[in-house]
């Protein structure tokens, strides 16, 4: 039995997947026919059931992953392994205040929302009305919209929210932006940052050398898929070969600087990755 | 303001860190000298607090990365890059219920505590004796050891929880506890491997078509640090190769196996990582 | 002037490229009218010349990847980034004596018979008479086939050469061959093996334990292509994940192995690469 | 029966390695005591030869790669993984006549000059006096001095050649240089830089803007080399992360610009690496 509420992925003989947070009276319409969900509760996560048509569905109880892989979008999102990395450098918990801007789709704001939990709070700040209302509908379609309060602004003239536990800027030019980070994070915070050329990151690391951030950090993630043929195992083709650089750093606390590195030149982070 | 009970990372001017749940009444015993953690409490994160010799300490909120860097260890705990992915990909949420085994140093069982939260479960199997208590000592000290149930067990004999959420498996030959998953994990749940040689892989994965699983996954991630020099911009001269190479499949529902790609070959897992 | 019997390449004006030794008294056809050999003598390398349709065609002198990136294939070859580090570990010079199995489209033979030069052979063994035929070709075609002797057959009974420089192995089953190489190739010689997967791999080095093969090393060599724009620099999307992994090693002399490495390991190779 | 003239790689017990030009009348002073070359020359490669403390040494022939490791180094050199790269896209050859700069302690000059062969000609600018010193004495202990002319000037005022095959910078400001590249280097003929940080490569592509270069590309090459264990096989647990970047593009034929790529920006170039 799947309590009324919960979030169900719903995988059609083709492979096609619907979310759905589970509402006993809905009828879905699929390529494949109508479906009952009320007999997706009855039958559990495992659970086969099927359409007017007679096709199978199978219910699942869907991941983090698999709500990343089926963001609508319009804009690049950040990548699953961008996204988990981010969440561990930012000590995202249940529980957390986050802000992040910009949304974009909403990809890094399910993650955001799917840990933070129901006593947490996203505040995910969106310039473009359109990207909002598509970050909106991506939260609703997986009944995550409560956790994240949506921002339809510019954040030029600076964040509304006090003492955050994280903050993250996936925008063009994140050095516009660093003065207003100290009024809304925690000292001592964690600050992360998404950028895809180099001469980005290198603006951001200079602009953070007049601000009062320190331990920072810079590092790009790979992810290489292997064919999964156990007797012939080899990687793909292809890959991936680059999405962005991940820049994280913490905030001052407010009295001089100091360094949360060991070693000057953050050699020593390397050791652990 | 600090409240009793909350985890605290004390930065000593050599940047030493100490991890504490916050008391009140502790005085903590530092290399340069003794702590009021009544003290702390009351500078709140991002203060600054003197010991009795009058060093300086910055009273900081741990990330999750903070706290696996200082993981104890007396084996190789699994890496950050590595956690974040598997988070992902086993759907770990706050209230899930998850099993994991080999908890070794408990560098993951941290990990999992801190996501599912207060009401999920990490069920954490632990065959040595030794490790099973590291893992233990490890988690109380950052104060996580009410959510994960320690068991000091070798799972040749099967696990005794039933429809946990995921299952992740560190152990040597993973293929001889196949058998047990479909018992204990929720049919269409995730589970996940960890595997340092390809001939591991191989083997895992030639046992796992002999069992209900599909979906079969296989993948290795790779960080890359620079030097944060903004106008001397490059990777870092040396970089971990290798910790270990992730499997991730799908327990099949009870009927007859499905495939949850389109691609016949993994092909398309390769355009989202 | 380019001297009769030299090698170009001639690059039209949609960058297509056609390559030709040089004979003065030849008319090319090109899709973008007829071209004297004679003007292109004439004017030399960087030269412009045009055809009977006043299109213009550029005289350059090709590099060897050029040739490469040009070879007529039916079969995978090897790439550039594989055929530059085998070269330096098989010691290929002017003058060396090369076997190469099995030749393919003849990617790599080109490259052996580019520096081995005039003085030096390459013993380019083919199973496959289709394969022979695109080989020979592809050599004709850029004026090497002197350089090489084209064997079309099967490496089951042996080599029919004795004391070459090097070897190399680009075939299914390398370790059905192990037992001819020391009657063809010199003493302390470097041998190469190009394998796609990570069971071949290691049946390969299973195998040349029996026999005397000392210094194994297995690597891979990736490459990762930026966007050469200054302003925005950034790695290419996506990138070839996998070709091969390559094996070296070197025939013993013929009395008790030696270790050529002074880490037990080749964790030392692994400081130069 | 090695001939007079030829290099020879001695290999002492504990892998100690000296490398030599054959003279037979040289008597060579090891660790291990003397070492008559007579009879390194009457052995031959393969070959096991005796010092006068009856300790074993092996006569090897000596591979491209075995020299470049042994390259005395009071400067970073370059790896064996971008040289193999730089030889075929700057189409060294038997034959070749090729300008470097900076020469460092020669371990690029070591392989161009062991491509270009006794016909082809070195032209290797180094400014500072003690590694022009160093770069001879290490090209003189392996017999390839006769090849290379080294010259210990600025290249401030240009290159004394006309009309050389290919051109490598290796130097700090290669952009500083660049107008003097089309007098000395052959229209058409390919050039190339390695540079360790990205604001380099962002200086270097906008100077390139500038001048007569077309076909830029930038890249970077990794090694990973694996534990050569056939039961276990697996990557080394670290690997070098970074040496440089590689670019590469061509002089312009005296007229206006043409490009030699189909794609606009390079992609396709990611097709064949």
């Amino acid at each position: 039995m799947i309590k009324p509420g919960q979030l169900v992925m719903l995988v059609s003989p083709k492979n096609k997947r619907y979310f759905r947070v589970l509402q006993p009276d809905e009828i879905l319409n699929t390529n494949d026919g109508r479906l009952q969900m009320q007999t997706v509760m009855e039958q559990g996560f495992g659970g086969r059931v099927y359409t007017h048509l007679h096709r199978p569905y199978t219910v699942i109880k869907p991941t983090l992953y698999d709500l990343i892989k089926a963001v609508k979008r319009q804009t690049q999102i950040i990548y699953p392994k961008d996204i988990g990395y981010i969440i561990l450098k930012l000590g995202v918990a249940p529980g957390s205040k986050i802000i992040e801007a910009g949304a974009g789709s909403g990809g890094l704001t399910t993650a955001l929302a799917w840990f933070t939990g129901t006593h947490g709070r996203v505040y995910s700040y969106e310039r473009r009305e359109d990207f909002a209302a598509l970050c909106r509908s991506n939260l609703e379609k997986i009944g995550l919209e409560s956790r994240v309060e949506l921002i339809n602004q510019d954040i030029a003239t600076g964040f509304a929210q006090k003492n955050v536990d994280a903050l993250f800027l996936d925008v063009r030019t994140p050095w516009d932006y660093l003065e207003h980070i100290p009024s809304a994070l925690a000292p001592g915070g964690p600050v992360g940052f998404l950028l895809p050329t180099v001469n980005q990151v290198s603006t951001l690391l200079s602009a953070m050398q007049e601000r009062p951030f320190s331990s920072p950090e810079v590092l790009e993630i790979m992810v290489r898929h292997y064919k999964p043929v156990p007797e012939r195992l080899r990687p793909q083709d292809r890959m991936v070969a680059h999405t962005g650089y991940l820049v994280f750093a913490r905030l001052d606390a407010p009295y001089p600087k100091i360094n949360h590195h060991a070693a000057p030149d953050g050699e020593q982070e390397s050791e652990i990755c």
